[in-house]
């Protein structure tokens, strides 16, 4: 080999660029372009979102959740699948004509209340005076031969009113079987009180009856003689203040994510007349009367502007413009064109006022989302969201005011409508009666089953909010709760009987081999991520997802049912399980701390599975060998050993102490296991150190035995032979004389009987041990 | 305007496509460029990896920590922040040459204890034989006055080795540390042992105590002696099977995740054998003796291969090349070239075989994993990985064997290689006394600390586990805890407070205005959020992430200070807390259960042990009736009652689902309450069917005993009289004739026998029922 060649085969050989592979990218049906539009964020993986909020003086109902909850969909799918960092900005609107008008009305509505102590003829009359203008008002759209008839004798026309009557009449009018219903209850408690008051009967409550039965009536009558007088800015604050407590309830229960950036109009005042001066600056706006109004005939086609990007169509629209200026607006004159809107609304007597440079107004609806969205997001946004209800004129006159403002030419990149919400086939509206408060939603369904009927339909299409759909889908979160629970059944068998020692393969049985049944299943697997992938790229298409999660729910049982606990894979069990239950992370519908399965059990969270299951698993392998032991009648001190090594072993290592009492009743405590196995030592120890003081003491005895026993050897007849004390004795071997020789004495003597006697009993136990031999 | 203009105005304008700004991509430190390069996986967001696995046959270490953990941080990173779909392979190594000679030793050296029954002089000869052989042999590289000095004169050869002489000899040898220990140890128990014998004490402690010190020497010299003795498969399949348990342990203990597919060498066999072929076929393997070598020669420069892509400098190092080998590899002889390595080895006695081709014998070490790693993955792979010990030969191997096998010329795209560890700057090596099980470490420190410490390393540099920089990640994981705990407070405060209506603001003083704070916190999060996609992207830069991390904490405890209860911004602050968490539950750091913090630790919160309790009281209740039943020696149906009772009432109450199943074994699982008592009250329904079944049966069984029985009321001399079939009967009732007064025929006299016969039958029965006075 030449010095070159050695040198080469020293180094590293050429590497290989890997050839890479197209992948699908992320796409959004825009409402900007109405086609999917490639996804690309202005800077890198930030991604800047303005979604429009909920105006707060009701209840939010299955409509708002049709906006919140589909737009936190595709807000986790941005953060936790795409992995973009989203800034999520949502406003609160606390300024509008609605919440003007509701908030005047309960508040002269309850003091009226607060007022009456009794029933009286004059509180009657202004009762029936105010249903009277109410059912003008109201019906005028009616034939007017109907309308008189109502207004003259209205048991007459009730009757008249069959169904069909008031279907047709709903045509016409969607809002007549909600004032129907009004005025029939009005009627009626008007009638009582009549009644009451010819019987003499006048109480507060017979007064509080007809008020609360003529509410809709008598706040409408009410606000149009008092509304002026209602200034206490307090009035206009409450109303939102608690509508948006009770929003910010609702989408907790619905798992919905709370937006990065809240922003509350009220906060943003002096920020909205900056933005409107601006435009004024700009030359696409002007004052009128101390209100201030948007030019769009000047700005459409200026400087290459266009007006209603997103509803070009809609331009015009008489009815959606008045709509979008509000039902205070009556004097909002002096607009140079029907499509001009309000920027700055001058206030009248009972409407809430700030300071402007021109009139002690308010804002108009349009301007407060661009303000917030700018003084967050700067010039331009990645996306911008609400309900497709929203898209003409409120999101196209955002996007004038912006452009206008900003002088830039694409405020919002991609525009996100969800679809629309009907209930059993209609339109949901509240004045159909048929409108369903997401807290009544959630009487029927759990938050989870309503974001998984979410899941089963794209987000923009319309969607149709009925039984047998709701029941469809009751029944595949069932199919995924079995999946779920068979899965982890069959996955702490697989690890028990592992422990077991159940089989001679190595470890218990599990087996690392892979099959073709694994093969197949991986294989399975890899198409379905592929899948999902696709499926969400193609604009959020989360039914598409939901049909391939469940293709592999329904293969991987039967993957489950034909290897069973002998063959089953555990790795690749848990790897399907935990992707499955990942999607379902990402999409909210589980616990973020669920490793298998959708989590909360009886209210508490996934983790709570996960630190339950050794215990449970202890208590139900106790019962098995309990029961295993009675079915084969075993001794009962074998159920003690079962008890005892329970206490000591199992439940030692679960960091469970079980401290038996007398009674028999244990009590039970968590203690850090170390502690627990150091008391077992010491318990063992001090049991030891009893055994060993116990062993010792019957070593003493049989020590002190064994000289008894040696003492009693001599024969009391040669006890005092051998002690040199005595010199004489009797035939007996009982001592006579002394070592001197003398007599012994009588004391001395009788001490010697005692001695002698002591003697004979040792020796005869001697005896009896050992045997007359020895 | 025209009518092409209005049509056109009543068009959406054209949407320009946004600008798409560059953002890093990932890159790894690819040890097949030794720079860092792009990451391009094969097909799209697939990646396939292969990481070496253990080999199973002591405790795992800090260095396989260093490994393990490490892949497992990049791991998580690919799947949770990068979104891949990775499917990670990992083998158990339970052939290998390690393996054998440990499970013979320790079998070996049990035998020799179990059969050991007093102190005898021949087992004191054994002994010091032992010692002398294993001093001779593992202290030949010392000079040799000091070998001749150990070997005759222990005592002054160890006066002789202070600290000082112990270092140098280390530098010769780094086992000698654990020598001089060892044969110390033996030496002494020599000495005792023959005073022992001087004194006459035999008993079989003083000769365990022997057998126990002498472990090294006696392992080492019975396996030379009776190693080739052992042939019973079990010794060589029981040893790993325990360590492999252990592994999975420890890999939990540390939050490792597992594999997605586990493979062990012993079930892969047959998989093997087949791929040798396939290199023989391929001229690049051949036969010697019934063992086969990869014959590099031949391979090397042969149709664009390279031998030793990953470190071509290493190509002929003998000591790496041997040690790649095995401990038992001596017989190995037969090689064309000194860099060849056995794909095969013919086993010698002693050793486990497993048949094949070419000889009783067994897989080499680097076949193993390039089967494993193909049969899972096929021809090519994205990600391999491993320790950095492993680069020459192990994986240099892997990568000739699978390129000669599959003919492919990039078996591996991208080489993983965790840095060395060493621990207070020195390697850690078991000779050197100075390495610490995973156990060791886990006693001292928790999983999250070790972690932490980890992830402040860069998983290819060198890491130096010392308790000074183990003080500096405590001291780190306390800044965050405090962050944590500092957030979740004031979180919990403002919400309060808000409930409270502490303030005029609306609800109760969260504002939802951004000031100047708001807006820099924001920047620098997402600042950080851009520095740390960057630096995941730079090869998994974890400590730049860390420092970024640190950054945002200081930073945001100064906003919290600043700002206070009353103005801070909720969202915000839960937004900075909330993506911390999210990095660390990336990094598994956090569990994922928590929201803001690290998540709680099973066991030690004091919500666990409020959900645990109920669960625990049950478990002891059922206990302390099981005791209570055994020592009142209760029938053993009683206990099949308290096991029922717990399955049907006290679980169900907890939502718990007791499945009983026909081995004993019951299925444990978390199902909801009302789910259990719904299938309990069907359970108990078709039970009480069952019972309404038999007892109508019975009702039905009753009826026909009192129908025969009243038949049986007639005594059998009137059974005739009332039928008016005859006209005379003999004086017991018999009948004699007919009512047409003729004689009966002998076959009706036989028939009425019959009844007559049948009829006393029936009548005893009914007076034995009802008694004679019926």
């Amino acid at each position: 080999m030449s010095a070159e060649a050695s040198v080469k085969s020293r180094q590293q050989p050429k590497w290989h660029v890997p050839a890479a592979q197209p992948v699908p990218v992320l796409k959004f049906q825009n409402s900007l372009t109405k086609t999917k539009t490639e996804f690309i964020p202005k800077q890198g993986r930030r991604v800047t979102w303005y979604n429009c909020g909920p105006t707060v003086y009701d209840a939010s109902h299955m409509g708002h959740a049709r906006t919140y909850l589909t737009m936190d969909i595709i807000r986790r799918v941005l953060e936790d699948y795409f992995k973009y960092d989203v800034l999520f900005v949502q406003n609160v609107t606390d300024i509008d004509d609605k919440i003007i008008l509701r908030a005047r009305q309960e508040y002269l509505f309850k003091e009226l209340k607060k007022q009456v102590t009794e029933l009286t003829p004059a509180l009657v009359a202004d009762a029936e005076q105010a249903w009277s203008e109410y059912a003008a008002s109201k019906l005028k759209k009616l034939d007017a031969t109907l309308v008189t008839l109502a207004t003259s004798n209205w048991i007459e026309f009730s009757k008249k009113m069959t169904p069909e009557e008031i279907e047709k009449a709903i045509l016409v009018e969607p809002k007549y079987k909600m004032t129907f219903t009004a005025l029939d209850n009005a009627y009626k408690a008007i009638q009582t009180a009549k009644d009451n008051l010819t019987n003499g009967i006048k109480t507060k409550e017979s007064a509080e009856q007809l008020i609360d039965a003529s509410q809709d009536t008598l706040s409408t009558w009410l606000d149009a003689r008092k509304g002026p007088e209602v200034n206490d800015p307090k009035v206009f604050r409450e109303l939102p203040a608690f509508w948006e407590a009770k929003y910010f309830e609702d989408m907790e229960a619905l798992n919905v994510r709370a937006p990065d950036v809240q922003t509350r109009v009220s906060e943003y005042v002096p920020e909205i007349i900056e933005f409107v001066q601006k435009i004024i600056a700009n030359g696409y706006a002007y004052e009128v009367d101390g209100s201030v109004y948007f030019d769009t005939a000047r700005y459409d086609g200026h400087n290459g502007h266009h007006y209603a990007k997103l509803e070009p169509w809609s331009k015009g629209d008489t009815e959606l413009i008045e709509d979008g200026e509000g039902s205070l607006g009556s004097k909002l004159v002096g607009k140079k064109n029907a499509s001009d809107f309000a920027l700055w609304k001058t206030s009248k007597p009972g409407e809430p006022v700030w300071d402007s440079p021109w009139s002690q107004g308010r804002p108009g609806w349009h301007i407060e989302c661009s303000v917030m969205a700018g003084a967050i997001l700067g010039e331009t946004m990645d996306i911008h969201s609400g309900g497709v209800d929203l898209a003409f004129p409120h999101h196209d006159n955002e996007i004038a005011q912006s452009e206008a403002h900003f002088g830039c030419n694409q405020w919002v990149n991609y525009f996100l409508h969800a679809g629309h919400l009907h209930v059993e086939g209609q339109k949901m509206s509240k004045s159909l009666k048929n409108f369903i408060t997401i807290q009544e939603a959630l009487e029927t369904y759990t938050a989870r089953q309503l974001r998984l009927f979410f899941l089963l339909h794209q987000w923009d299409a319309k969607m149709d909010f009925k039984k047998s759909r709701m029941h469809e889908t009751v029944m595949l979160e069932q199919t995924m709760k079995n999946f779920f629970d068979n899965t982890k059944a069959l996955l702490n068998k697989v690890q028990n009987d592992g422990s077991r020692g159940a089989t001679d393969l190595p470890n218990g049985g599990i087996t690392h081999r892979y099959r073709d049944a694994e093969k197949d299943l991986l294989n399975i697997l890899q198409d379905k991520q592929d899948g999902v992938h696709a499926a969400l790229c193609d604009s959020i298409n989360t039914p598409k997802v939901m049909d391939e999660v469940m293709e592999l729910v329904n293969y991987t049982n039967k993957y489950m049912t034909s290897a069973g606990a002998k063959n089953v894979n555990v790795h690749l069990l848990n790897k399907v399980a935990k992707w499955i239950t990942s999607l379902m992370k990402i999409f909210g519908v589980a616990d973020n701390g669920a490793e298998i399965g959708f989590g909360s059990v009886a209210g508490q969270s996934g983790n709570a599975e996960e630190l339950l299951m050794p215990y449970l698993q202890t208590l139900s392998t106790f019962r098995d060998q309990v029961r295993i032991g009675a079915r084969n009648k075993v001794e009962h001190t074998e159920f003690l050993k079962l008890c005892d090594d329970l206490r000591d072993n199992q439940l030692v290592e679960l960091s469970v102490s079980l401290d038996d009492q007398e009674d028999g009743i244990a009590l039970v405590k968590l203690v850090p296991r170390e502690e627990l196995i150091q008391a077992r030592e010491k318990k063992l120890a001090i049991a030891a150190e009893k055994e060993a003081k116990k062993a010792a003491a019957a070593a003493e005895r049989e020590r002190k035995r064994l000289e008894k026993l040696e003492k009693g050897k001599l024969a009391p007849q040669d006890l005092f032979k051998t002690s040199g004390e005595f010199s004489k004795f009797d035939d007996a071997g009982f001592p006579t004389h002394t070592k001197d020789g003398e007599e012994i004495t009588k004391s001395r003597k009788k001490k010697a009987q005692k001695e002698w006697d002591m003697q004979k009993k040792l020796h005869e136990e001697y005896l009896k041990e050992f045997g007359a031999t020895a």
